[in-house]
């Protein structure tokens, strides 16, 4: 199998705007609210071959493709999302929702509060998983889409996956799960913890409402994200890219960039703050700390999934340390005991959690083959 | 065998004063300087029971027992070293050094620049573990030991007494190295620069001169310390210690405090930025950053190692993840490969890279043992 490097091309996002309040598990609800939505491929006629996509972190409903005006913005799972790539859009009708509370075009906390003329800032309502699939099942809606042939997304992505699954069991065939986790560790919370702490304590986040200052808290975006950064890396990835090597061939003897991984990771950081919204990245890791399916049935996760119809693929990578393997194996095992059809494949990558992102041939030939199974699944029924 | 739960008792601190130059590796020199130094047993007549604790990030020369004016500040390695402990101060001499640019006592960033009338700050010069074995020589040569009967440290301490065993190859008899590693990682560097950015960006550090302005950078000291905390534990152990435990029974769909891990390692934080010194911070760390005894030798750590007349034990603790048991094998395979005599234990304990510090019975016998068997060298030596 060859993996097509061919591109959706040009692609254009829509506004999905809500008028229905939108009930949050906090309590709270949203009254009006925005989503933004991008598309590839056709849907047919019924309706049968559509895929969400869930985003993790940082990414959104840019998918695939690049924008007419922006050649080089390229979607964020451009690798995996086209024509004859591994979810193939000759065949299927891929669907990328921006969700709730992001800041890349979709109601947030940047956006005017209805309850007065400000941002809502801080007091945009913490949203869980549980919340954005309920806000993707309305799209689905608005689509006619009763079932989607498969929703499919991998770390955060990958709960939401999940929680479609139990949530909504008769409106997706497939379930593909990656690089995920049926609910954080401790440690998982602790790095979560210190990355929201940094920007809670920056002295221009202001309590959340730093627009009215016009300022960015970019000094705590900046660690956020370079904690982050050093969870999605494998140690020996990091070895192997940076080492030890000197920016310079020799030792500062100060507080400037020695080492190349220091010099590599202030980039990242930098660049981080200069796009990202920090009330959108503490929403963000809270939705990944509550996420916790089987605390509502007494932390038997098999019990949670027993209510789901979907047949699951699962994948983890073997250098991931943020979710490592034995993390999808506990999704495994509850599936298993519970008499859910599943897949699993974990895959031997050396790039840590990053790996669900990036080009490693026999991950990508695993989706594909997946696609192919349920395209000849849908054939079989439609024949 | 059974470790004593007496102490040393009442301890009180000696100010060592130098008023000789101590050259530095980056090619400064600290002109005029205080050591601060604790000692515990009686040295005896030949001098030849010196034992040397070298402390790690936050440690001090307060080693063991307490002040008569403050009953409760135990010294850090209270457990190893006392009568009847492992290091037994019945029988062996035992000397603590609070290392330069320490922030207890020792000359460091908040002392008095002779160069002028303020603060050092962030202008006290970048010192490496070399150095700090090159200060504790003339700490020892105070005292008149020609040989230290063991050198001994575990984490940066460690790589303090491998730094010994090259520099001083006549000086120490056993070399005791504990939870170290030859160099740091890649990702060990990146965890402690994230640390010193979050120190260098808060709007406190003034450029490391926060003294005169009468601050403290306590947001970034409690974010490095955070994400330092993260790394001394294991992931196993947080999960066994708070799991996924709420701090108040519910999730509280906000930016306080959900969960337990949380409200532990923001105390942590809080405490850590009470007393310890931002300037201090920056520099450990970067002593961390820069050893790396193979550096002069190609990377060939058994040709840097062949120079030592030491024997070693080296000891490294399974769910330790900063510092794994394969860093410490790296040394014993170096010393292997050079023909040194080197015993090493691998001990199977939960609590990560902090074990070092803690109560584990197989642990503390490993090194009763050990010092049983100094004892009896020496012992054979003068019959």
């Amino acid at each position: 199998m060859s993996v097509s490097s061919q591109s959706v091309g040009i692609v254009t996002p829509q506004a999905f705007h809500f008028a229905e309040a939108l009930p949050l598990k906090s309590g709270a609800s949203i009254s009006d609210y925005t989503l933004m939505v991008e598309t590839y491929g056709e849907l047919n006629a019924d309706k049968s071959n559509a895929v969400l996509i869930c985003h993790a972190l940082n990414a959104s409903h840019h998918v695939a493709g690049v924008y007419a005006d922006q050649p080089k913005n390229v979607g964020w799972w451009d690798n995996m999302v086209g024509p004859g790539k591994p979810v193939d859009t000759n065949r299927f009708f891929v669907i990328g929702i921006n969700n709730l509370g992001s800041c890349f075009g979709s109601t947030g906390p940047m956006h005017t509060n209805p309850a007065g003329t400000q941002p809502y800032g801080a007091d945009f309502p913490v949203v869980t998983v549980e919340d954005w699939v309920q806000a993707q099942a309305r799209v689905a809606d608005r689509f006619g889409i009763q079932q989607f042939a498969a929703v499919m997304g991998g770390s955060l992505g990958g709960m939401q996956a999940l929680a479609w699954s139990i949530l909504f069991p008769d409106r997706l065939r497939h379930c593909i799960v990656i690089a995920s986790t049926p609910k954080l560790s401790a440690q998982n919370i602790a790095f979560n913890d210190v990355a929201r702490q940094a920007i809670l304590t920056d002295p221009d986040f202001h309590g959340g409402h730093f627009y009215a200052h016009k300022v960015v808290p970019r000094r705590g975006l900046r660690v956020a994200r370079m904690i982050g950064h050093i969870t999605y890396l494998s140690d020996d990835d990091m070895a192997e890219k940076f080492g030890r090597d000197l920016k310079t061939g020799s030792l500062q003897f100060g507080y400037g960039v020695d080492f190349e991984i220091e010099s590599y990771l202030r980039y990242q950081g930098d660049k981080f703050s200069d796009y990202f919204d920090a009330n959108t990245y503490l929403l963000i890791t809270k939705a990944l700390d509550y996420f916790d399916p089987a605390r509502e049935t007494g932390g038997d996760l098999a019990a949670a999934l027993a209510v789901t119809k979907a047949k699951f693929l699962i994948a983890s990578f073997t250098t991931d340390w943020r979710f490592s393997p034995e993390r999808s194996r506990e999704i495994v095992r509850a599936l298993v005991s519970s008499r859910r059809p599943v897949t699993y494949a974990e895959i031997d990558a050396p790039h840590g959690h990053d790996a669900f992102l990036l080009d490693d041939s026999r991950y990508l030939n695993l989706v594909a083959a997946y696609y192919d199974r349920i395209d000849a699944e849908l054939k079989g029924e439609s024949a």
